[in-house]
């Protein structure tokens, strides 16, 4: 797949493939401005947990750069712009952690000139994007091991390519089992309201080659009872301290029937996406997003006008529902909170 | 409301409320045949179990018109197409129930001209459109009873007014528990992917002026740990011998997640969608419907062309996830099989 996050030095831009418009048109939307990049995050341009954390990197580079050309303090008005960045979305950590990462380095250089600063930064959010390439296929190495050969797996929502900056965390785990020499196909939910399932996941592994089918939300219960899934893997918005794991909406409910059907239930998630300071899923913070999501599908609203609609965009799943967290750095078994200390203690 | 089946003398024809364009045009459409009959049927100008019931049984008299047009054989002209309307779908056992029900009016009527039988069938076509009506209010009284003031309702699909030809079964409940005079509020699972309860349930609800939120079939588990569940209420397409009831694709997943958060989970339905000759949920054939309700929503397709979906169009619910069954004849509580066998012997 061509790399859906580009910095442009030419441009001095960050160009993300806007995913609003995937699979149907191929559209790019650069980024300039901390303005820019807020845009991106809120309508989703670019979303998916590692994605937003090297946006949001990039992002602060850009903010920089946007600083030169104003009046003022430098120091406040950058640090207004890194606020601004840190809170366009509230539930995925990574955001929060790209952020507060070039803060550590802007206060590791100690006081340095805006124009040495941004020379950091920008060096830091390409190491930041690389990391993501390489953590994404240890995370499919581990994770492919733990697929069979003949595997039907199914996702929810998109951990893909699109939803890193290499290819994928859960579509790594396939990537990584494909890797392997493993025969696996994928049923991806179509994942309601944004619809990533149907639109991202099945857009980037068609593109692929792996056998892919779509399936609605509602048909999760009945193909699991069926015989037709033999592991789901899904990625993760934000993994809390005890293992809890918030990602779309929906996957709490994918976990209750894996539970009901004994299949194995799998999270894959760089280790920056474990947050040690959220106790519990119940902790994280839920997205409320614009109903227009639920209500319209293109310029079509469905339901009659006048009446309200929830859009909670993640739920948690408890840790007893988790088979396993699948990390660049090995998996994670229960009891979590104890797997999780030991991770951070090394 | 206004009715949504309606045999007008006039036309000579059955006509109905089109549901496909709900809510957002109210367009009729018009059988005077049975391939209208089967047409309307097959995409869903009319759906719901007891709606199909109805319908079939105005199209049995409709296909006996049609045949006093034909040459040859009255009677194996009009078995002919007794067997295509019983077959236009396979799930909903009141379609079945209907063309037998005319079938055995037809052999109590003995030797009658088709012209004679014509009168009957008429006559007993309207009688199961009025006992509709009442069984929708008797299925109420019970139903309404069974929830308590206060109470928000979730409920999959549209089990409701144009579900039947009264006022509805699972919504007959809710309209029964306003009746009675408690305060309920509605929550409708949109039910991707025919939109169901986005388009009707929250349409009808509306227009009634009752309490009405719609939300994605993925938000269930996270709107029932939040509390905000206090009963589900459904309707069902057929409910085996032991109690099993098939209904719309998701809710089993709905069931499922209901027994995890300690919600009661009733089922509404009149006694005529119990099949005794079915002996469990697993031996209803799911009927495996046109890939475009997933792939498109109106003109616009969702996934990349090349992808396959699943669009399985009702899913089995077992026995031990139902805390009742609610019919015209009362409620019936587990063990199923006993109550049910007892429901026939009476």
């Amino acid at each position: 797949m061509t790399e859906h996050i580009q910095y442009s030095p030419d441009k001095d831009a960050l160009v993300l493939l806007d995913q609003r418009y995937l699979p149907n048109r191929e559209e790019w939307f650069e980024c300039r401005t901390t303005d820019d990049i807020c845009f991106a995050l809120v309508v989703m341009v670019v979303r998916g947990a590692p994605a937003i954390g090297v946006t949001a990197a990039y992002g602060c580079y850009l903010a920089g750069r946007e600083v030169q050309g104003m009046d003022g303090d430098w120091k406040a008005n950058l640090n207004a712009k890194l606020d601004q960045i840190e809170k366009a979305r509230p539930t995925a950590v990574n955001l929060r952690w790209a952020v507060r990462e070039m803060r550590r380095v802007w206060q590791e250089a100690g006081d340095v000139s805006l124009d040495a600063l941004l020379t950091v930064w920008l060096a830091r959010a390409r190491e930041i994007h690389e990391d993501d390439i390489a953590m994404c296929e240890a995370i499919g190495r581990f994770g492919g091991a733990l697929m069979d050969d003949g595997d039907t797996i199914m996702t929810h929502c998109n951990a893909g390519a699109l939803a890193t900056a290499g290819y994928g965390t859960a579509l790594g785990v396939v990537r990584g089992a494909v890797d392997q020499g493993k025969k696996v196909s994928v049923i991806a939910n179509e994942t309601r309201p944004f619809l990533q399932g149907a639109r991202l996941t099945a857009y980037e592994l068609h593109k692929d080659g792996i056998p892919v089918k779509v399936a609605c939300d509602n048909a999760c219960a009945l193909l699991m009872k069926r015989g037709l899934v033999d592991k789901v893997v899904v990625g993760a918005d934000r993994i809390a301290a005890n293992g809890d794991a918030v990602n779309k909406i929906g996957t709490f409910g994918v976990a209750i029937m894996a539970q009901r059907f004994g299949i194995p239930f799998y999270v894959a998630a760089p280790v920056y996406t474990i947050d040690p300071e959220t106790p519990t899923g119940d902790d994280v913070p839920i997205e409320d997003r614009d109903p227009r999501e639920v209500t319209h599908i293109g310029d079509h609203r469905i339901p009659p006008e006048g009446v309200e609609v929830y859009n909670l965009a993640f739920d948690p799943t408890p840790n007893e529902l988790i088979t396993g967290i699948i990390t660049e750095k090995g998996v994670l078994y229960p009891p979590y909170t104890e797997a999780i200390r030991k991770l951070f203690d090394k």
